[in-house]
């Protein structure tokens, strides 16, 4: 390794960073939530704040989501509004864009091809994984979504490479461990064994459906509350049964019990759907290793149990940190391997690129 | 008629009131969006506006479902919210809040019966419609929420008085013309016929739809939009493409029209629902008749013809105005009734309070 590289995941709600150096054996990570679509103007002061944090290094390798925030009207616009805030950030850096293509381009050069890195974290995850488990399925479940990527025979073999392709083919289900409303999740929760239909609003989500069954603590809780309050017991509690407008009192806590694990569960079954749909496509090819990662490992290993596949927990390999941020140490990962092999994968359309500080 | 009558039906998202007076015969209607979770601050100055705009009267009947937004820890809390505002708008004023046991209370006796005066509105609509219509289904398709509401032999035989109890009857539907999230009302949309799953983000309502299929126009899309941007078709357009992570240019008006006319008709359906689930409890006592209100009035016309109702118009009866707003309109004609035939369901238990003018 040259010099440091830091990776970058942008996403809609959550910036992530994992810086690597030669000599440490796992990345040293930097997580923000920020709801973009309300406060895009912060971008720049979390991108320096992370690299004060982590340490500044003049070689970044880039991977967004952020382009889908309603902030922007389309992903053009999107990936230009995400390059514009690294360029306020650190005027002295000419970051690499990773593609779905697997190129890493400079940011001029992704400007004029947003639809080639719009959304391609989960393959910078799934190509790292690939080149030590080359038989799985990548199973990663953010805070938010959900990725399924096949690699065979040490290649990603994903059906979709966009995300509406994705979200058709089961690769992207839009399900995750905290920003997904209850609403999104199920139509009817059980009171007391009778089904009831929910309300339509964003009242509770998922983080709160977690804290409620103590699988997160309030400091994992990093998303903001739907209502604006707290995360205390009372607060969560009252949020679920706002989900059947009910007083939380009213319906007391194995009231709230009832219905989180209910939405949980239901949760699980949004991703086994997508496991199943996956799985059917490869037919005989399809692995029988899961690698599962992100913040909500343990919502990918129970769906993974449920469909009867072999769990590795790529925790143990890259350290929890990078796990729950895989697409992050991946590109920092994928670009230092690049930069090592001088990989025509680089495509250096800028002269003034530098590579080492 | 002793003096006039505003009637009120204070929501969530929406403030609506009818004034009735002598010799006219249909109420002035004053309506205004406002989304109570983040504007709680704004509803006396709001409350005022309406009563500039209708003219002052001292005798106000009050319904709610307010309550239930997330601005409130609970209802016993939403409830006093609500009537703290009407005492700092309308300090010379005594209202009188209707509960769902038919009965109107002063304001501090409401304070003490929270859970008879939260969502209340429905019974007094269907209390209205019973007056004329004596074997109906009352089916009242709002902004927000949906109410099925059977009356037979002249009486409301509403088999739950509660929002929770209410949504497992299938009395309360939790769908509307404007404000529900797309991602609460269907897991799948057809692109090109092929299903692919939805964003689970409020990227776009149910205004969108019904805007996009031009059922309504941009002066009736009065609810704020999902993103903050404008109503304009390439606005709208943009939302609904969002939903499935795309942008509107890749997948064209016909994309766009595709989703929206398969989340119109699921709402359809989702109303049919609670429309069949009604009529089956009922049985041989179910009517043939409903009488459809409500600013989704088309909505629930396609839902009765999809179940072979006989349909009434309320709108046809009341006026357009009362018929988008039936509930504030008839907590005043019931006030005004009961105030004539001093009724004992009008509760008098301040001695201060003031029928008259």
């Amino acid at each position: 390794m040259t010099s440091p590289i830091i990776g970058w995941d942008i996403g809609g709600a959550n910036i992530k960073a994992a810086r690597i150096e030669q000599g440490l054996p796992s990345p040293t990570m930097f997580e923000c939530a920020l709801p973009l679509w309300r406060d895009l103007h912060r971008l720049p002061a979390v991108l320096s704040e992370a690299v004060e944090a982590l340490g500044h290094t003049r070689t970044m390798a880039v991977t967004m989501t952020a382009e889908l925030a309603d902030c922007f009207a389309n992903k053009r616009e999107g990936v230009a509004g995400v390059l514009d805030a690294f360029g306020h950030a650190f005027p002295d850096v000419e970051p690499w864009v990773y593609g779905t293509d697997g190129v890493f381009r400079s940011a001029a050069a992704a400007r004029r091809q947003p639809y080639r890195v719009a959304a391609a974290n989960w393959m910078a995850s799934a190509t790292l994984v690939s080149k030590t488990v080359p038989d799985a399925l990548f199973l990663d479940v953010g805070s938010t979504t959900t990725d399924i990527i096949p690699i065979v025979g040490g290649q990603v073999l994903a059906k979709g490479k966009t995300d509406p392709a994705r979200l058709r083919s089961g690769e992207l289900v839009y399900t995750g461990l905290l920003r997904t409303p209850v609403a999104a999740i199920v139509r009817r929760v059980p009171v007391r064994g009778r089904r009831v239909r929910v309300a339509a609003e964003y009242f509770a989500a998922s983080a709160d459906v977690h804290l409620w069954l103590r699988r997160i603590d309030e400091g994992e809780y990093t998303c903001e509350t739907p209502d604006g309050r707290g995360r205390s017991r009372a607060e969560v509690g009252a949020r679920l049964a706002r989900m059947i407008c009910a007083d939380s009192d009213r319906i007391g806590a194995a009231g709230v019990t009832e219905i989180a694990e209910y939405v949980a569960h239901a949760q699980v079954r949004q991703i086994v759907s997508g496991l199943r749909q996956v799985m059917r496509r490869l037919g005989a090819q399809s692995p029988g290793l899961v690698v599962v990662a992100g913040q909500g490992a343990f919502l990918a290993r129970e769906a993974a149990a449920e469909v009867g596949l072999t769990i590795i927990d790529l925790a143990e390999r890259m350290g929890a940190g990078a796990a729950r941020a895989t697409p992050a140490a991946a590109v920092a990962y994928l670009l230092d391997a690049m930069i090592e092999s001088r990989d025509p994968r680089l495509e250096v359309h800028e002269p003034q690129l530098n590579l080492a500080p």
